[in-house]
């Protein structure tokens, strides 16, 4: 059965461990699409690994399975888990991972992965990647059911996602993400704003919402609602992290009075 | 309609950004082959970007899709386009990414791509690789026509490509391009060139071209015409970009009478 | 014909260089599976890429063609080289990265590559990875004999393997692998360990072999068996490779009488 398997981890790119992931799903189900989101989240960095998952999950077709491996936890009694929504499936670590699906997707069932019959025959205790998230993931895109690799979960573990402060005329928010061009993605949604809001941040004002890079002279801050649907800090052709690098990243918008 | 779409981006590899683009397209065209083929062009960085073109698109099949997503213009007004030759199709924006296309292919028919029926409904002012390039590119493997995305572009722009000086006996030229292993590639073609050449950079003579690596000891200098047909300035197993590193890189060739 | 080809190579992943591959086997098969093992092997580090085969080839279905281009002697008079085994075939320069191969399948039956007729029609010197070794894994994942690519090769090139010591009660290895994650992979088999050793390196002892990260605190050092089978020195969360960074790296295991 031709059915995407996406893969996101910490693993990096210099070792055989996303390899041997792909090898194990295609010796299950030869047919499966697999597709690299990213390899390069942080070690051990679950937040970014939610951000992420949050960001492509809603561009790939209905049906998709999703395996997340960012994993401090593996080989302790950290629960595996697989997230059933109606739009996709989610398998990796009960660590917080998937906290933006279950704030965006609902209902969710989640299942503990526990049934093995469904893993490598031998499970090492320092890659579950490949020995019970792929092979789950491998059997589950040839149609096994998610009730059957365990129980149900009732409280799977979430991330405290902090909000940004909404107070009348004012939004104080922070920077969550910094993306490859330097970008800092805050956690102020774009439908707060207007095109006329000042924003605020490391003691620099900028003056406007811009709509494209280009409104302003290359190399100038700008601030500009991006493609996450967040407010970002940006430059023109440069990097805004290497400009407000090694300060607070805090984020105020002010809205005028209409 | 399996077919292929290639993806050369400076987006990096530890953001979401590719995988968003991926997943527009499978949502499209699920039987569509992406092949990567780098997303660590330089930001901004055009020139590299139509480089890199140059030395892949001939290896693979004729009817490859190749989508190109260096657009430090993102958001204003340059244009959107798609090149279409006799042997592939080329999407991206029109900045110069496809200057070695014109120069090599032709006839060559330009479009703009300004049809929202095959954008995404909503198009981010920052991200035309998900919303524009990437549904555009699954709509062409499915056999729209390029006529359908918009009118002919009569002068894409191009890049002032500098071609290196011959004269009597001898070359003038540059490096133009360091790749992974530190080579550095200059814009002498190697059909110019005899064996017996001497090849002059900052200041150091290389006494012939070389025909392999081991022509040389091992951390020593040499100068080979490369696999992209032009002449490098290569180290046998290390890199000349660090022998040579902060120096001039204009390369002079004296061809002896013969 | 569907069948899968690994690549394994130092070529990074900034240039066209993997992609021109892709193309090339693209274009003799269309329908090869080409997964990337990695393209992050340091430049010309033939054991890395002989001890990354060993970790992933047993997790590709039978039939893989695996493909290994760490080539410091591209263009010089060493051989290229097919590494028939009744589990998968192996592809690449004759220089030691199939030496685990060796060690861990038989018989094998490796035969040069020789034969002009299953190469691109121009030969780099430079680039054998894009003009022989990929179009030969094409042409052999369309069913063409291995015999049909040369003559038959009596003493491959085999890397002097250095194997732990074992004496009573005391085993004496050595690091031989440091991943993405910092983990300090060792030449010690897991199954000469028991979980009450003690393991000396660098001067620190580290009382028991554990079974998971966790079983020590964040940021401490441990010893654990590792999924490729050997001992491994970590950090819980951590890097062992900056805690004992630029340090010796002989590991000392005493096993207790019993």
């Amino acid at each position: 059965m031709r059915r995407i398997i996406t893969l996101t981890t910490d693993f990096g790119l210099k070792d055989h461990y996303v390899a041997a992931m792909k090898g194990v799903i295609l010796s299950i189900n030869p047919e499966a699409l697999i597709v690299d989101v990213t390899h390069e989240i942080p070690p051990q960095d679950v937040f970014k690994a939610a951000f992420t998952v949050r960001n492509f999950y809603r561009y790939f077709p209905r049906g998709s399975i999703n395996v997340v491996v960012v994993d401090p936890g593996v080989g302790s009694k950290r629960r595996a888990i697989v997230v059933k929504t109606d739009y996709a499936l989610f398998i990796g670590p009960d660590n917080g991972v998937f906290t933006f699906v279950y704030k965006e997707l609902s209902p969710v069932g989640v299942f503990k992965i526990s049934n093995p019959r469904y893993f490598l025959p031998e499970v090492s205790s320092t890659f579950h990647g490949r020995d019970i998230f792929a092979p789950v993931a491998a059997h589950l895109s040839l149609g096994v059911a998610v009730e059957d690799l365990g129980r149900r979960v009732k409280k799977p573990v979430e991330l405290c996602i902090r909000e940004p402060e909404v107070r009348e005329g004012e939004i104080s928010g922070e920077v969550i993400y910094e993306d490859h061009f330097g970008n800092l993605i805050t956690n102020i949604p774009g439908t707060l704003l207007r095109r006329d809001a000042v924003v605020i941040v490391d003691g620099i004002t900028i003056e406007k919402i811009s709509t494209s890079y280009a409104e302003v002279p290359r190399g100038s801050l700008l601030a500009i609602v991006g493609s996450t649907g967040f407010l970002e800090i940006s430059v023109n052709q440069g990097k805004a992290s290497q400009v407000l690098r090694g300060k607070s990243l805090k984020v105020r918008v002010i809205l005028p009075a209409t």
